[in-house]
């Protein structure tokens, strides 16, 4: 069999031993198949017992024509921001729950694999955020989110005023916990729980939610990704900036937080039966069809 | 004085006898300057003391390269879905208070309109909703919608069933009052009170908002605007649609109603210091910024 | 076995044969430990296979000493307020989907009689509504409501504008599709879909729900179900109000609805091992407790 | 002129000298109706202009029959909290913006002060809640609060697990940024941003609000004040206890918060003209009644 992609690379779920069973199931598919495997080293290291070759992320940036993540939607999101500069395509298997990115189950992974492998597949491009810290008008840090850019409060006990700009001009100062920024990627995740709408996952879009607003006009608003998005922390607390719940960066006051679109798309690779709104469904419940009741 | 808009109609508030000062002002003005003014007959109708010549719809849609719709959003979405065959320029001015759309005063009237004429102006395209009904595959009626297409129960007891495709992929069955298909436009009217986020007016997408869902999951969903969507009456009882509150057409079990954009834009003209994030501070009641308060 | 109760009454769901086999299960059961059994007229005619005597509601509700409800919540609501004068003990038996009134399964039918026949029960005192409306100061019509009086639009194009007081205090005007003046027992019902909160079902408070109401900032209010609560339709539109979504009263501008607590409680009986919370977990699907997770 | 109080405590902001001008005319006002004034030590040291004798809390608790509250509503809520072994009658006086617990305006102070010494006054009963700590099942801390205990995770990353107990009945498990337990008191502050119902001041009720919870159907819930309530945190992350916003005590996973209704009512005078729902109408910005409408 031709397949469509030489060159391999494997990232498993980090500290979750769990995941060593997938990820040698998939590596003997692949090897059978003359694929040349690429694994990712701490996902190795993680996993002493599959005493594989492997390889540094960068490498596998390099040289991986195609990268199938093992673990839930975090090791995809980690995957993502960490591979941002290479639009490598990426494909996501789950340890059994379905995830809203890694939607293939292990018992399908042979033969969504076959499927994928000659050539058989979806493909859709999301994009990633890209936050830039300035302190005194100098950059000091700097993130890459999949899901969302969250500005929190730090001093648990008292609201912060956030002061937001889109493309320069001045939208809101909102009184709350927090805000959310979030592709639609992260509108089913952290947004959808601070009330944020659904935001279908091809749309160039960005929510801004915020979290517990003092003013209950202050609602959820979507903008242009391709806007700058600009917030600003106003009071003399501090706070925190937060890359998809894994990345924190220190506010002081003033500090302003940079988001734009990440000009790299990130390629995800599904199955030909893949069909977002039926993982929507099954990731929140949605009641069947009408034909389907009782 | 050359001006930029030779033939200018004006439309005013129905059954508001109020509008005709404004829209007495609005005229002598616009004649004053040798523009040629279409008074729309309705308007000349309501307000027989202007006594000036009148055109009806299609005459003015035929003949006027702006129009001056003076009253409330609700005069200017009636404007726009009247006038959606023709891309004429529309500029709002209210009646006292600040409309979404309706955005110039009577105060500033001659201060904007002449900026206007001299072509030092905003020009922002938005779009309008068409929706046609479909009983067993025929089709019984259409409207075109600015802000919303809603699917609401009518026998008011009951919630009712809807199911949801978008681009003949089915996406949920909701069981509630009713569904919201809002443009950006319409983000800031009923949709708003449905739950719905706002929307950036210039985005090319549709928010759809269930009216109180029995399954709190069924969460408002942002999709692309050229999309095709359709909803799908799914119960015993009968239901309605409206477009924009304002008309009303019948549903029985099983109907579909297909939602598309409008080919043509809504060209809505601004004068230069519009800012639509200022209106949106003022209408929402939202606060000041930070250096501004005490 | 001596039995608390010697005069028992069975209401079946209406226009639902399926509720024949539960409802001659339990009469035969009945009939075995010599109780008398009252079986409802309306439902005797909805089964005529029962083939048994039966009596009016006037009749059940003078003899019986516990009347068994079997049906959904629905029936349940209809039997509680039908019987408004009378504080029989009410028992619910659903017809295999749990309800939050009818928390007995078919199977466990005769398990749970066993007991409460045994005199081994729990009985909870709940109350029902009484909402009569006023025109031009005289009482025009009145009806009861186990769950909640829901005042909302008729004409449904257009918000209503409602004026509320409690014991003769002014306490708002909103613009909304609606108002739902909900028991604890309703809480769970079409409150919740309108944004209200659960209420504890032995609560003596009443939660006034805003349905879409345009102006943000008017939440939810949960006040003394002591309270006298008036409801005003303030607007030219007509409006309707809808008792447990079973029952219609028309409404004409300035119109009055006032609502109190009935003074008579209803009583449900449920087996010794009801749990309160774990119907809510059922029924809205909340995950389970730490120690059961994965 | 005889007053109803001889002894009048006056308890001012702190760390706010604009307060002093205020307490000032205050103190004059009492000194000249031949009240012995009780200034509390704090406020003396925060305006050291002022020049009064003062005393300690303690004695203030011993010997006021009145305490004056000169402030924001968080002064009063201090001044609550810190005087909750005795039940001495407090009243509010803001500094220029209405607050819902200090709802004299500077202004009126004289006026107001003469009715309530005049005896001529309502009082109103309120309850604070006491928050205890358990670890292992020993009590390691405690605290007051007048507004909300409100657990929120304290590693900002991540979402914490809280389970809910009702009079030891297992009530929920949620995964959410925090839960606020509030009084009908705090129903309009912190609670109110996460989504909760407002709450009539006087009834015996408390509200659970899930902070951002991951699951939509975990909705806030009115369960009796008279109940204990238990909240453990069930993650191995740390999560803080925080009251009125003030008060901050560290939980590490498996700690036991118990929640209590405390015996001692906040007793709070108002003038005759109070209005609860005026103050509501007023702080929320509801629209004015119909007939005052354009």
């Amino acid at each position: 069999m031709t397949t469509t992609f030489k060159n391999v690379g494997i990232i498993g779920k980090y500290n979750d031993s769990s995941v060593g069973e997938t990820v040698g199931v998939l590596y003997r598919y692949l090897v059978e198949r003359q694929v040349n495997v690429l694994l990712d080293a701490g996902t190795a290291q993680t996993n002493p017992e599959l005493d594989m070759p492997s390889v540094d992320r960068d490498s596998m940036a390099e040289q991986a024509e195609l990268i199938v993540v093992v673990g839930g939607d975090g090791t995809l999101l980690n995957a993502a921001r960490s591979l941002a500069q290479v639009s490598v395509p990426l494909v996501g298997i789950n340890l059994g729950r379905l995830g809203f990115l890694t939607d293939i189950s292990p018992d399908a992974l042979k033969d969504c694999m076959d499927e994928i492998l000659a050539g058989n597949y979806l493909e859709e491009e999301r994009f990633l955020l890209h936050a830039s810290i300035l302190r005194n008008g100098e950059h000091i840090s700097e993130s890459h989110a999949f899901n969302d850019v969250v500005l929190h409060k730090w001093d648990i006990a008292r609201m912060i005023e956030i002061d937001t700009y889109i493309d320069d001009k001045y939208v809101s100062t909102i009184r709350a916990d927090g805000l959310i920024v979030s592709t639609p990627t992260g509108s089913t995740a952290y947004a959808l729980s601070g009330g944020g709408p659904i935001i279908q996952s091809n749309l160039e879009t960005v929510v801004l939610v915020p979290i517990c607003p003092h003013t209950m006009s202050n609602r959820p608003i979507v903008v242009d990704a391709n806007s700058k998005i600009e917030v600003v922390v106003g009071t003399s607390h501090s706070a925190q900036v937060t890359c998809d719940g894994q990345i924190n960066l220190g506010l002081v006051a003033h500090d302003r937080v940079v988001i734009k679109k990440h000009p790299n798309p990130v390629r995800l690779i599904h199955p030909p039966a893949y069909d977002y709104f039926e993982i929507l469904r099954a990731k929140l419940r949605w009641g069947g069809r009408l034909e389907d009741k009782g």
